[in-house]
């Protein structure tokens, strides 16, 4: 018998049916070396029973805290909105419980830097949910990075667009509110590439940066409310390793639905990637014959592929969803070998401290690096 | 409670796998009239206990007349190779249950006319899995096309590439061998391109084609052993509404994986489908004004977009498997509703005809109208 | 002093227009054995001494006649409908004048061969303009198949689609009368992509085909008049080394412009062009590593690629116009060198003996290999 | 007789080709109301003489100065180095002269605006050569923007990527010294960018900007020398109209070769543009049916569009250079109406500004308005 991870899943909108749907099917594709009960699903309102029921949920609560205190579980699974995350992941690792969390990890790095030392005290794997990390594409620009066919490391450029909310007419959400979900795309969307560039090129040694709110008011329940956090941002960097680089965030780009896109360049090769084509990866080598060279549109399909082995033949294309599955192989197999565990609270906190960095930057309209602020 | 349908599987590998799959996910994302239950997996080998055993299958078994016998199952999938459909598809059908067959359905039209006979007379609902009507692209596709959005219908195009056995020291595999496999290419991918002409343009009047073995010896086991069926086709064809038609197939098509790509043109426009990117669907309409004419790329995940509320938010791209889903959603649906099913037996026994005379047409190098023979 | 090659030119229309600037250009761009002199411009109607003074030609006529009888012309350039090739460019043969023709050379391989035969009896150098092989990028897969480094080629597929006359309202042309334009878009488009296929694949053993007229009747100054030449056309082919090969042609096909698009595969690697594209190859090797295959997008614009020196950096493209250019540096070239010359009559000849098969497979709906009624 | 308008070019290199063939074509192509007289070439070195014959300049010269003094000369155009822009156009503009100036204008903007006021001094005709205002597609944006069919702008975001010295070994060029070049691909690649964001989205409030020289070291004839442009800059925007933007330029960008790329995004749409496809533009309408929006590829080569109707039909893509004829066109129009001319020295005296102020951003580390040191 293999050994068994209980699970406690803290939210059950977007995220939560996301999580839950890993859970379900990471046993059936992946080879683990411990599988995953889904033993309790939490989230407040009069759906939570039925979606429970739905998704195989043993177990369903209003109340985290009870997730948190019940024995019987081994691993909580955070995907509440961002103001809840430092509450709950703090006391998930306090408790013993190994701990994943949504993405950005909290609202600042004060918040994050606590749950990092929680997680760390108590012994439990912590990871944040960057999930894109866990895209084969994604996985193949690093190999080609880590085994140095791109050279030295020039430039990186990325932009995460959406259009969403564009219709002023769209309501006001939670996600525009600075007190519940702290900025706006520079930390929805933002957070993600900023750790896609850790990932990929490294620290960020200073950032600066600007944003905006392109419609002040929308409606609530018809009434109007001030929307506080950013609909756009744009900021430059510098890279430790000497590394540019460039970001653009939007929730307001017509026409871009979930459209992620990164680019590095090294002395020796390049790499672009669009999330909307998440199963390519365009790749350029220098090395290639001169008459010959070009951007190959690498289709990440193949078994030398990371994690795609488990599922289907080449070209048989994977979807947004399987970057949970892959979270959830990586978590459950990081909980059974008691270490690992990657991106990690830390990397969560570092991206963290970014985000904070370019708030500033913005705010005082000043170039800032990371962690300056603690140091 | 809702209605539970126990379904059989036969066949345990990659189609196994799919059809496994989609079972186990359909009902946490769609609401269905009646649920499956996984009751028996069946397949030849060592490894079909535990393969039933993660795919969540009940029961397992090495017998497929004991499937077909089996009272307790109201539903059969078949998924073993072709030469085999035929007899299981047609008993399962007289045993009264229900059957979702892959495809090609049959070897030939004799066979395939035999197993809608079956299913006819025994009034159980027959689906054929041609999986690429579940595409939310192909069924926008079709709907421009039945809102009569592209005018009248010209042309149509349509190429299926693949290159898996690409290297002459690729091994001789069943799909090599006419007497499993039927043919190659020609019917292993042209039975996907002719059921999808079929769906979107209507019916074939007559086709000439040709077809080629290149690489005509392979290794079994360390034995050369010919190869009987083609490593690539092309045919045309002019369809019963004035449409012309051209069409190639290739498992030999160096650097294409999965590379299922068709073209409709019409009076008022045009659309461009490309599997490896399925989520895209192109579109073009002349009714654009004229300055801004283009293919668009339109990304269909929108809830607009036929089984994409089930799924997740604009541009979270969902993949191949999803097909499966889809078709399992249609066809417990069917089997709630006592009618319906699409694509049925008849379109698969109608594409199996058109295969037939693209066959025959290749040997005999004259212009075959499907169905001929049997008139 | 150069040698000075004295040139008139047959047609003052799209054509005429197209080589005139060819002429104006090329001994800007590149270094010739023998230049040219505009001498005289030939065409019909009020515009032809404007046009002439435009373009900048030396003098002016009616008839092509005078053109052709003129000693101080060296070479003649045929530039009129397919209806008066045969006549004006075996006359201009005779005449001692090197010719470079239009395509298709004429209207039936018995006019083609024809002027094969004068263009031969009088030792001139004689061309065909298909200008698609004076692409950089054509020339590249030419090169990467002569080198072997696609393997033995497997299938070959093209499409040339345009949709100018898509509109049911557009008026009736030359282009649509038979008696005058010999075929439609089998012809006028076809010719090239049966060019492109005889210059990159080989020789045609014989095709099977069909074709279509979706707008039986247009208007011309009001009048109803039948439309006589195809709006579309399919075929298929075999080829003489053993490639398939799958073609479509059509003036209909609502949202493509000039969109002569090919793949070549072979068993080593492929290519894919698209004319609307023309900068750009598509280019695969299965020798990459495994982990990094797929289409690369060259961009055939560094000095490696053929005519590129003559032009300007990498990455600044040229257009369609260019072809003629690079057309008018061979045949000056091949008149200077008293040999050479390609595409020759030859290949015109033999281009006209493939669309001969292919007009005769659609007509008496069997394979035709080209040439047979010749044997 | 039209007006004649006899032309001195000063340069004779990579620009002075592109003009030179601009002079020499822009007659055969565009009605003009003044035709151009090529009447003098001026550059240094053995080859001037031949480029001037090859070229059809009438005549020839080393001195700038003569050419500015020649009484027959009506217009000059300046390609040469930057260091030397202000000395030659301010002469030349002094002497009555029309001035068509290479970009960007000149070192900084306090030259520039000693060209700026010496033209409107002498009440010529002035403008600087951001060619790729010229472009159909680029005109296309603009029009959708003035017409509003993007509604209000949000967002702009773009690159110049290029990758021709990234080779270590490639030697110290001129354009790597910034006594004679200015700066480096901030610079030469950012003006362009530069003027395509004031020309489609309006005027520069601030920027944030840094840069870096990622090979310090080149050598010139064997001996190192260092590098003192940078290789690439990264800087973000605020317009004064409440537009975020977001450029990067590199010519260190492995596998680019002259990769200008930029988006705006609206409230009601969307454009982006790629030089290196530079007859395309991707369109996206929020007002297309939901079930049907997505970037659309309008190909830019209609008879609807800016320039187009003089070179050819649909689908038969102009080049790179074919931007030159336009400027020329626009340039000998302005003479010839003794009004307007535009970009002009304005446009190149406001863009130096923003570039002055980028490299003040990157040197000081902070926000800079561009023109702060004038005030």
């Amino acid at each position: 018998m293999k050994r068994e991870i209980r699970v406690g899943l803290i939210g059950h909108k977007f995220m939560g049916k996301a999580h839950s749907h890993a859970l379900h099917d990471v046993a059936f594709f992946f080879d683990l070396e411990a599988v995953p009960v889904m033993h309790t699903l939490c989230g407040i309102g009069p759906d939570v029973a039925a979606t429970a029921a739905r998704y195989g949920w043993r177990n369903w609560t209003e109340s985290w805290e009870a997730v948190v205190a019940n024995p019987e579980i081994d691993a909580v699974a955070v995907c509440t909105p961002g103001n809840t995350h430092r509450a709950i992941a703090a006391a998930a690792a306090r408790a013993g419980k190994h701990v994943l969390c949504e993405k950005p990890l909290a609202l600042n790095a004060a918040e994050s830097g606590e749950m990092l030392a929680a997680a760390r005290q108590s012994g439990v794997r912590h990871m944040v949910n960057f999930n894109y990390r866990r895209l084969p594409a994604v996985n193949l620009a690093k190999q080609l990075i880590e085994e140095g066919r791109l050279g030295t490391l020039y430039t990186f450029r990325a932009t995460y667009y959406q259009d969403w909310p564009l219709d002023p007419a769209f309501p006001f959400l939670w996600r525009m509110d600075k007190s519940v979900a702290g900025a706006g795309s520079m930390a929805d969307k933002g957070s993600h590439i900023v750790d896609l560039a850790r990932f990929l090129v490294g620290d960020f040694a200073e950032v600066a940066a600007t944003s905006e709110i392109f419609v002040k008011q929308r409606l609530e329940g018809g009434v109007p409310r001030e929307v506080t956090t950013d609909d756009a941002a744009a900021f430059v960097a510098r890279f430790h390793n000497g590394a540019l680089g460039v970001f653009a965030t939007s929730r307001m780009a017509a026409g871009h639905k979930n459209a992620l896109g990164f680019e590095v360049n090294g002395s020796r090769g390049s790499v672009i990637f669009d999330l909307e084509r998440l199963n390519e990866l365009q790749v350029y080598f220098t090395s290639d014959p001169r008459e010959a060279q070009g951007f190959r549109t690498v289709m990440v399909t193949q078994s030398e592929h990371k994690y795609i082995q488990s599922w289907w033949p080449p070209g048989h294309i994977i979807g947004w969803e399987h970057t949970f599955v892959h979270q959830y192989y990586e978590f459950l197999n990081a909980i059974a070998a008691g270490e690992g565990g990657s991106p990690s609270f830390e990397d969560g906190h570092r991206a963290q401290q970014v985000l904070d960095a370019i708030e500033r930057a913005a705010a005082e309209k000043r170039w800032v690096a990371p962690g300056e602020a603690e140091a």
